[in-house]
């Protein structure tokens, strides 16, 4: 058996995976269950951990986790470290407790606009993005999707879209999901594509979020690519304002995608539609970021 | 007694409004009701209508409603009819069911645009709107708020814009709702300017809604002031995109506010600060629309 020399955690706010690294850096094993912050309740992280471990439990190996865990609702907070923050930096802002140390958020702090935060995002990018690399745009899709700028290990800058909540709260809870029966089988077709042009046109979302209701209601979109539709439309518009944000009009760098394979080919085949590039990462990009971040704060050899 | 010349009906999703009109047009008095078309089971609209009604359900005067009732929900359907939409066009498109005139609502078909609708409002524009003018914008605020251009009591086109909707939905079940503590005794004060600005320059509102988070996470915003910081991003996001698509750059007709007043001031509010001229409109706009289209259809004399 491989001696372990990292046990490594992404503690998000519904779930917890916790990775035992060996002395390169690969994964040996991991574990994964409903051990998120919002989950645990009257403080208990201790003994979500140790059940989260298991037999690991024991594992004399140094721990450090990322994520939600380190917010003003998880296990102790971490406060956000402002942009520009390279990976000595989040090594240097590392908090403890009870033997674990926690990686901290990100902060954008610029007197011309509105502040963000970002918290295990952090990690990913500097796990899937390496320090040798000169210049990386990053898409990190989901509830709250984040773009990243990300030069040679550096967090320059980002933004926040929250794409995944309003698809899924305008389904539940707006009159756009009575018109929609259930989810095409073709998640990627053709009502897709056709909501994602719209997005990537839309100058008010407000308006253009209606258009779900009046092309189903005339006919022109059928109820079962409601929610397709939908989806297009909001990536649309992310991507729209993501690739504004995010490049210099000659720009032709390629798109680095970030997250779960499914989501993940949704934005490449939405990326490609919008005419950029777009490159896939490895999945374990949380575990390779802690292990980076470990290295540069001495916590393994 | 003043004889009825004219029971008119402003009948909604949740709720009912009765006019009793004279021969000279002026109300006479009203009743309102929880008779939304959502509120009335297994078809009982002519039992509603009683209801509504009381004493004066046994007035012969003739009877013509608008709003949703003429809706595929409601009792009986009135197709909508295509933009540019004038009184006339109206007037021969009304539908009867039991004795009662439905107006039909508008539709856009535009090939290079989705389609929008609306029901109710082109009643309500034609009563705020004297078919003498000859051009005006107008918004009517709401769940779902519509912009308008009328033209000598034509309705040429209009958009529709889910302020209304999002703005509840958002704060009802999204993350943004979990940061706001109640409403602010000042809600056309500062926060409402702040988040006014923010919108009426907002690129991306997928983005920019995340900063009702992060101000507040930061202590630039007070929780107790996300939701008129919310309420002026929508607004202002709206009235952005309705100026620029109503106005031509160099005109300067001021926007025509119809609606109830507390809205509405809100809404003159914000376009005073976005550089729009606002004025008000009488608020029994839907009694003088259906008066004008009654006449118009000859169902009064």
């Amino acid at each position: 058996m491989n001696t372990t020399a990292l046990i490594a955690i992404d503690w998000g706010t519904t779930s917890a995976r916790a990775y035992r690294l060996d002395r390169d850096g690969q994964v040996l094993d991991q574990r994964s269950g409903a051990y998120g912050i919002t989950q645990i309740t009257d403080g208990r992280f201790a003994e979500a951990l140790q059940s989260l471990l298991g037999d690991g439990s024991e594992d004399p190996a140094p721990r450090i986790a990322c994520g939600m865990i380190g917010s003003r609702q998880g296990w102790r907070e971490a406060p956000y470290v402002a942009c520009p923050a390279s990976l000595a930096s989040l090594a240097d802002s590392l908090i403890e407790v009870e033997g674990l140390s926690i990686v901290p958020g990100l902060i954008t702090r610029d007197a011309r606009r509105t502040p963000d935060v970002l918290r295990g995002e952090e990690t990913q990018l500097l796990g899937a993005i390496s320090p040798d690399e000169a210049r990386v745009v990053a898409v990190l899709p989901g509830t709250h999707s984040k773009w990243a700028i990300v030069e040679r290990g550096t967090v320059i800058d980002f933004r926040t879209f929250m794409t995944g909540e309003l698809y899924a709260v305008l389904l539940a809870h707006s009159i756009l999901g009575r018109m929609a029966e259930g989810l095409t089988t073709k998640p990627l077709g053709t009502a897709f594509e056709r909501g994602l042009m719209h997005g990537l046109e839309s100058e008010a979302l407000t308006h253009d979020l209606f258009a779900a209701r009046t092309l189903a209601l005339t006919g022109q979109l059928e109820p079962t690519d409601v929610e397709s539709w939908l989806s297009g439309l909001l990536i649309g518009s992310e991507i729209r304002a993501g690739l504004r944000w995010s490049r210099a009009p000659d720009s032709s760098d390629s798109i680095r995608i970030i997250g779960e394979p499914s989501l993940s080919s949704r934005y490449a085949h939405a990326l490609q539609i919008a005419g950029a590039e777009a490159e896939g990462s490895p999945t374990d990009a949380a575990a390779q970021g802690l292990w980076r971040i470990a290295l540069q704060a001495g916590i393994v050899p």
